[in-house]
């Protein structure tokens, strides 16, 4: 960094406690961090580029939420207990005017999750951030997606569906005068990372990931790294009543919550004799959770067709719309 | 990663053996790794965007190189060694000639320090790359920029110079046919970071730098930090007998070594006392290193003025250039 950018400093540094495991933060070649004994570090790397991930227009306090909660959200998908960021930040000048929200909003969620910022590099070009998020987590519970089992429990937290509602209301202006609009934009960005869910699943879950891609493309990771199918209860799927007035319908909402990405809700998975422990170890964690399905024999079933859905007990196919951000 | 770019995974996933203390690479939330009892780890994060760092149309095999080594220079410089890595690619879309050569590249250099690639992501959008490179390190030894005390010697690894009239070659066409403009070239991408000048500098050097924004201003921060000041000794700078071909003349050569940027060569103090050992400690690393100058009081120096350049035994004042890749 030299020049202008170091102008940046101001905003990115010496504005945290520092964590008694950080040796050094900023001002040396590199970080240096100690980790204890007997657990491993959980690491997540993310890149949000203007236009593609966010609309360079886009409140800056939202986007550097979404880029940090979109982080964490890969380390709860662990269980992994967050610590560390190192953040690499683009822009094209040095405008305070956006950095200030931004840096404000970033390091509330850092604060808030106790994650300290260790290091990272500002550089000129088009706008985009990288962040490389680092949390402790013990390795022999750390939360998988590849130990599904036949009979497991399909759960997800929170509702889905209301991230690509907030999409749409970013992509189409025309979109603004639907009921609850501007309530799903925002939920589109700030979503809250399920860090204490992921800890209480430790020991519980069979597997787990975060909702990045849209429910059935991720369950499809879980089943895909578990060589296993899945029935999905379409009845079940937890859908907010802004989604359903937003799309207008019942049927239309449950369509959203099969296919909206960016929700950093978890899937997990718990085995029957784990499903009496759930509700006792969440019941800390202020976070609804739901039942959605089952985990079944693969069979002779492709990949693709992994997951059965059932509408009102009976199968249905439903073609499902991909999340793919801002598709030129 | 979705559509169109999920074929960069066949140039990135499962290129290389897994270390040992990598437990889960590609394919999860989160990469997960061990960390042996006793060490930290270090961490330092870089961003290379074309049109800042280098040109969109330079050989893709250079930009790999130039991207990991600056970052691997960091882990030299305290002395870590390398251990994993994960990257971060932005491009405007799939280029599959251009991420061939790069990824292989990238691949044969992390290989080289046994470096695992441990994830990342890839998005659309102006090409970039952000890697973030984590070592170990014995923290109670680890090269820091705070430990420089009056008297210690200032050292430098191999020679100085080459990177900046290797830029100089990149940036203006008519200068490709002064002499030794291709191997200037060649060099400003193609550094090679002292790993194992750093690991065996452990318990010799009180302080250390790797150089990126040139000589002058990297010892200065090691100045700064260590409350001090140095004398630079002009005659004893080490210059390759191409750049003073190239620059016409020994005083530009100097001038050169001077403020030459992205150089990844280490910059170093070392007390008295271990002045003798250092030479056994190098005699393996295969790397020329230089004695330049000493600490010396800051007294009433203001930070600018912390550095005395003598030659031929007289103060000088030389006016430096300064390094700011490509200003526009």
């Amino acid at each position: 960094m030299s020049g202008e950018f170091s102008l940046i400093d101001k905003y990115l540094v010496n504005r945290q406690k520092s964590r008694k495991d950080v040796l050094l933060a900023a001002g040396d070649d590199c970080a240096l961090v100690e980790v204890p004994q007997g657990v491993s570090v959980a690491i997540s790397t993310d890149t949000l580029v203007a236009g593609t991930h966010f609309l360079s227009q886009a409140n800056p306090a939202w986007v550097a939420h979404k880029a940090l909660a979109s982080n964490i959200s890969d380390l709860a998908a662990m269980g992994a207990t967050p610590a560390w960021v190192s953040f690499a930040l683009t822009m094209p000048e040095v405008d305070e005017a956006w950095l200030k929200p931004f840096c404000d909003s970033f390091f509330e969620l850092a604060d808030y999750y106790d994650i300290q910022l260790i290091g990272g590099d500002t550089s000129k070009g088009p706008l985009s951030l990288t962040l490389t998020v680092q949390g402790l987590v013990d390795p022999s519970k750390a939360l998988r997606r590849d130990g599904a089992s036949v009979g497991d429990w399909i759960y997800v937290t929170g509702n889905l569906g209301d991230s690509k509602a907030g999409l749409d209301v970013i992509l189409d202006e025309a979109v603004r005068a639907k009921p609850n609009a501007q309530e799903l934009e925002k939920r589109h960005y700030l979503s809250s990372p399920r860090v204490l869910v992921g800890q209480a699943l430790l020991g519980l879950a069979s597997s787990a990931i975060d909702i990045s891609d849209g429910l059935i493309s991720d369950l499809k990771h879980i089943l895909n790294r578990s060589n296993v199918g899945a029935s999905v209860n379409l009845d079940a799927l937890p859908i907010s009543n802004e989604l359903v007035e937003f799309v207008e319908g019942e049927q239309s909402a449950l369509q959203y919550a099969l296919s909206s990405g960016e929700e950093y809700e978890l899937c997990f998975t718990v085995p029957e004799q784990n499903k009496g422990s759930l509700d006792s170890a969440l019941a800390h964690c202020g976070c609804k959770v739901t039942c959605i399905g089952q985990i079944r024999p693969l069979g002779n079933a492709q990949p693709s067709e992994s997951v059965e859905l059932l509408h009102h007990g009976r199968a249905v196919t439903w073609q499902l719309s991909g999340y793919d951000h801002f598709k030129a």
